[in-house]
């Protein structure tokens, strides 16, 4: 079937926001811990981070204009730092409770059994129990004028994982990390690898 | 183990790049499709594709500063409008194949065995094959300063898919289409789901 723009605009709420989330497919299923000022340690899911450049290392992900996870934000303006912790599927209950309007003078690690973890270099909680935890710097900022969400850039400071899944090229074996990958806004999903491709050519080359 | 920006920094070209780009978790795999002035359809292979709102409805993916899928850039930028395509695991080889290097002159449609099919409302080709098909047209760049990347926002135009996959609270089931998943540049995933959890709550509501 097509499906028109003012059919997308008359649908009810939460149908085009979950209709409308569903789109881009599979996407990365990360806890980004930062910490305020006032030293309480935060904790809240993301489906949006990307892979923003190799040299230097850069992450991307969004931010929504005022909605739920305002305090990531505004403790990544804070204090300059800020991780990415990959959710496994022995993880993804706790993350997803992450989600919850908790007040301002509460930790999520406390609320959802999970446990902050520092290191020197960043100053922003890692989640202990995550096999692969990325520390990053806020580098850049850019508000999308269309709906005043903001897609933060962050270089990646440092990488905490397991040497066993870093594969022989560079690749990680995040399936062997058991990191899962979310759909629409509440889907977990595990994987199962199907191939790994040679970079392409053409015949001509 | 502990790899700091340092080491990274020290990373064989190639390693690296897998590295980083194993950092974000599972990425979303579609095929954008893109027609130049000239009438030369062009398809890529984007791991980049996000959620960017869902009133208005809009995503966004993150472009390279020259390198590969320059074309795409080019012809949003001349037309106006791109298509987002799922892979699924039957298009995956295809799919992947549109990354080689092809003459201007040339479209990686009729080099990969896909097809191209227009409708009224969007100035670029989907791929008849996928499953879920969405047409945007172009609203917004953001060029990033760290690397000359630019994030490119689309507007939701058109969704193309069988209305048997649309569950009753809007969710598509983007399994259930076959749509795969990327990690790394080149490792294609197939998933299962493990859970649909409901909207988080705190104790206190």
């Amino acid at each position: 079937m097509n499906i028109l723009s003012s059919d997308i605009d008359s649908m009810e709420k939460r149908f085009r926001i979950n209709f409308i989330n569903s789109l881009p497919g599979f996407k990365s299923a990360n806890l980004i811990g930062t910490v305020s000022n006032s030293g309480i340690a935060n904790l809240a899911v993301f489906s949006s981070v990307i892979h923003v450049g190799a040299n230097p290392p850069l992450m991307g992900l969004l931010f929504r204009p005022v909605s739920v996870p305002r305090h990531t934000y505004l403790n990544i303006r804070e204090t300059g730092h800020f991780t990415i912790n990959h959710i496994s599927d022995y993880l993804y209950k706790r993350a997803h409770q992450t989600s919850a309007r908790y007040p301002d003078n509460v930790s999520e690690f406390d609320e959802c059994g999970l446990t902050p973890e520092y290191t020197e270099l960043v100053n922003a909680p890692y989640v202990k129990e995550a096999q692969i935890k990325i520390g990053l710097k806020l580098v850049e900022e850019k508000e999308i004028h269309s709906n005043a969400t903001v897609f933060l850039i962050g270089q990646v400071e440092e990488v905490i994982l397991p040497d066993s899944i870093i594969l022989e090229d560079g690749v990680i074996d995040i399936e062997k990390a058991r990191t899962v990958t979310i759909s629409a806004l509440n889907s977990y999903h595990k994987t199962e690898l199907i191939d790994r491709l040679p970079y392409a050519k053409t015949d001509r080359e």
